[in-house]
């Protein structure tokens, strides 16, 4: 399958939508829309060019282990090696370990194209970045001067070392032991799996972040330490020094994403420090994680523009049957399929979900550069609530949403989107991961319920619906807009009162948090989506009433935002429905009566 | 994956339901509530432990080419021998070629095991039942005494040979000839893909029913024939004769069935008959295509409930994190995850949607006896009217959502659903194809709106809705159904409405058929099943009443059908409010426009 980086839509949601310069200044890194646009393209040919081409034989191929070594599928070494040397490794990585401290703003573009071109050559790297994150965050200066720069750079990769047989989900299960040694390192031993990327061919070094307990650790997860277990212990002055004591024992047979090497990683005794303090370590974990479920999100979104751009060439060239109201290419042997309503209604429903995800997306990539560097305190505490608010939903929503348009492009492939060969389908198992890794959907709705809605009694979501809310009455003054702002408004206005109804009841009943939390999310994303969506309009509107040459873009996302509107948000009326069930048609069936 | 037919289930559904003895009666074939019962537990065994063990190498091994013969997975050959031994595949053959003409009643609930045993397996055998069923009622008397006896013993197989690589959806397009030889055969030449069965190993002939143009045929759907082109010439008496010059060039790389044979088949030439009158193939296509999309709504709905048996099963031994309530199973390091809301939801989404689609199916099935055996041809008639109304939702519907209920299976077993050995991911894939083959799903909506709505102004729409609403008027005089029937009730009085708003608006503007298609399919669907989970409750609470000793069973049933009614139904608001949203917003964007 071809991948082309969707440049046009980019650049309306950075520069018209988000203003990246500007927001560059705020940062104190000036960055001119030139720059911007240049690097967007290299790095749109990068993915569309270096990475796409290698995704279908990845999968075909699969990542192997041979004696402890995993090869990776054909080119993926040598399209590692240009993300090196080309310094796509280091966008994001801080300044003084090398990095080019780069926006998430920008890089979030780019980290959606290698998404879409391939998931299974971006999984080696994806990791990386949070784990810059969290040793930087937490590490010793020590630790630090040893490991970061070739993380930052990429010659080196990182993992996160989470889950093992018995504990998934719930951390507190976790085995894995670490005893302090007497020149303060630690012996790691444990059996992790799931371990992203654990072996691979493309890096010299591979640093593990593990999470284990201590021999006086308490129970449960105030008990568990973080800790950076390498691959070859780095000497002082971070060249590679002695092979540590862990190894890959299999890889997992997987649905999809098989060029990615998905570990059984065994710890037997290995040399490991501390990241942060003893017993601290979900703290650590959770600021590697934040990004990952970031990047999980992206996944989500870098499927979804890939199955949409395959199932709009096949629409556009399948030639089958006429169109409800006669032929509409008469000189062909039938019409492309395009001309069905039905088929435009998948099309469409892929297009309004992806564009309105992306804005999300780059909504909370300019909170998240914010939250990490705006020069004021305030500011970053104000953008770091309001980023937790929203990680949960662009983990869980996106990856749904991937999930449901790679699925309509294989519907429109038809039979032929069965056919590996097509490469379609390969989307769907490929994007089947991302609901499940980085915490189930279901956790991120627990995460966004609990911690976030109830966490501050639903204030920072009610900041938010009043802000879109300000932006309804703004645009409901136009002629052109008043209808979709007074739909969008209602929907907001619908929100708050839910919000009040789900709190009271999650106050009432904690059975309830559980029993409306997915759907809760759900319903929070479709109507944040047609906020954005009205944002869109908005912008559009001004431009086509500005004269701007490019009126059919503009008229585009109008068309966009409508059918979004129509079609797409009458989920939301569906979830909250649903939700208002409530918990007791959930608990009062008995375990037993689950297996009539 | 282990699988167990569900049972109880079936019996409530075929005897407490809809009477299947008092049906025998009415198709004058006496049959014995505890023969009834025998031939279901021989048929649990067989598909519980002969065809089930095979299903997880199936799909690893795969089914294979070599020198045009074709391997099917290992055990399949056996398995398939006991099929026709012990008199599996003549259920439902008709009596005068050696069939038991079972009804179909009781036949869904065989065909449902098989699907959920394998359905790799089973669709060597699963396009049989229909090319006897077309030779029947439309082949010539030499015909059908040359090929039906061993059609109807499954010692020979049917296929369907419909598709061509420029000819899905669109047969009009169909390019493989036929040409009439002196001796009333004729010569087949073409080329068909996505033969499910073309080529394999089982038996010891292979019928392909075909279609094909006659060379004077008019253009169009209205030139096509059908003709009948074994593997192996028969002679008259039914013996293998000569072998015909037709093969399997390739079998097509697939994402799931992989143990099926789906061929790409070359008729070099080929000798073959038609089957009914020349260019009336379409009619003879139906008769057998109605039954594929039966048999195909069946493979969902097997999926289905082999998905949910292993979603319960690994929600009941998994231990992970503690009741919202506080620990459930404080003597265990966790609780089971079936304590969680959110893990409740989606067993009880699976276990309700599975449930309520058993009941339409053998609804269905019970017409499809009455519209081939009643004894007056008046409610023959009308059965059949049913059935056409019904058939494109239990196809499209049931195959939705047995690839839902998979993706929830998934979601249940976390990280694990994603690891092929746990055999859950295989139900995605092997679930995925039924939404496409046999007219996708889209296909099924046209139909739905076309020819069946459409078709007779809503009436038989208009008449099920009817009994639907008495049924919820008699059941909300019982104060314990009171609230239920008066959800369900003014749902169907909505469906009435919202039926004449669908057919004033695709007589306004045809593209309104294509445009709310899908969605009015999908939401007279959920409607229904509410109609037939009234039905399940009321029946449940009769026995409640009566003090029947199987209360738990019966008590399941209210607090499913409450689930459903609480949490699945909303689904319908949300496809009636989507496609109120009409076609503008569908069609008004430029072709061009989808690429930005």
């Amino acid at each position: 399958m071809s991948y082309q980086a969707p440049l046009r839509d980019m650049r309306f949601v950075m520069h018209e939508l988000f203003d990246i310069s500007a927001h560059c200044q705020t940062l104190g890194n000036g960055l001119e829309r030139e720059l911007v646009d240049d690097v967007l393209e290299e790095a749109a040919r990068y993915a569309s060019e270096v990475v796409a081409p290698l995704n279908r034989n990845s999968d075909e191929q699969g990542a192997s282990l041979v004696d402890g070594q995993v090869t990776t599928p054909d080119g993926f070494s040598e399209a590692y090696r240009q993300y090196v040397d080309n310094g796509w490794a280091s966008m994001t990585g801080p300044a003084d370990f090398g990095g080019q401290a780069l926006p998430q703003l920008l890089a979030c573009n780019f980290h959606e194209m290698l998404m879409g071109a391939s998931l299974s050559f971006r999984i080696y790297s994806g990791l990386t970045e949070g784990a810059v994150l969290a040793l930087n965050v937490h590490g010793s200066e020590e630790l630090k001067q040893a490991y970061l720069h070739k993380l930052v750079s990429g010659e080196w990769t990182g993992t996160m070392c989470l889950t093992e047989p018995q504990a998934g989900t719930d951390l507190a299960l976790l085995r894995t032991k670490a005893e302090p040694q007497t020149d303060g390192s630690y012996r790691v031993s444990g059996n992790k799996i799931f371990i992203s990327g654990g072996e691979q061919d493309l890096s010299e070094n591979i640093v593990h972040l593990v999470l284990a307990r201590l021999p006086d650790a308490p129970a449960g997860v105030k008990g568990i330490s973080l800790l950076l277990v390498p691959k070859f212990i780095a000497n002082a002055d971070g060249s590679l020094g002695q092979r540590n004591a862990l190894s890959c024992g299999a890889l997992e047979h997987k649905m999809g994403i098989k060029g990615a090497a998905t570990c059984v990683m065994n710890f037997d005794g290995a040399t490991g420090w501390l990241v942060g303090e003893a017993n601290q370590g979900l703290a650590g974990m959770f600021t590697m994680m934040n990004d990952a479920r970031f990047q999980v999100g992206l996944q989500g979104l870098g499927i979804a523009e890939a199955a949409y751009q395959g199932a709009l060439r096949y629409a556009r060239e399948r030639l089958q049957s006429r169109a409800l109201t006669g032929p509409a290419a008469p000189e062909k042997a039938a019409d492309p399929i395009i001309v069905h309503p039905d088929v435009r209604r998948m099309l469409l429903t892929q297009k309004t979900l992806v564009e309105g995800s992306r804005m999300l997306a780059a909504y909370t990539a300019r909170l998240l550069d914010l939250e990490h560097g705006h020069p004021d305190a305030a500011a970053r505490k104000a953008a770091g609530k309001r980023v937790a608010l929203l990680i949960p939903i662009v983990k869980a929503f996106f990856t749904d949403m991937g999930q449901e348009v790679a699925s309509h492009a294989v519907q429109v492939y038809g039979g032929h989107g069965y056919i590996r060969e097509w490469g379609i389908e390969q989307l769907m198992r490929d994007s089947r991961i991302t609901q499940l890794y980085e915490g189930t959907n279901g956790i991120q709705a627990l995460d966004y319920i609990r911690r976030k809605l109830l966490g501050d009694g639903g204030q920072q979501l009610a900041e938010l619906c009043d802000e879109f809310t300000q932006l309804c009455a703004a645009q409901a003054q136009r002629p052109a807009l008043q209808a979709m702002a007074t739909t969008v408004q209602a929907r907001f206005v619908e929100c708050g009162e839910l919000t009040a109804q789900v709190i009271a009841a999650c106050k009432r009943d904690p059975q309830e948090i559980g029993a409306c939390s997915v759907d809760f999310l759900q319903y929070c994303a479709y109507v944040l989506l047609a906020g954005f969506w009205l944002q869109a309009a908005a912008r559009a509107q001004d431009q086509l009433d500005a004269g701007d040459t490019d009126a059919e873009f503009y008229q585009a996302k109008l068309h966009s935002a409508n059918f979004y509107l129509q079609r797409i948000l009458p989920r939301a009326s569906m979830h909250r429905e649903a939700l208002l069930g409530g918990a007791d048609c959930l608990m009062a069936m008995p375990e037993a009566s689950f297996a009539f």
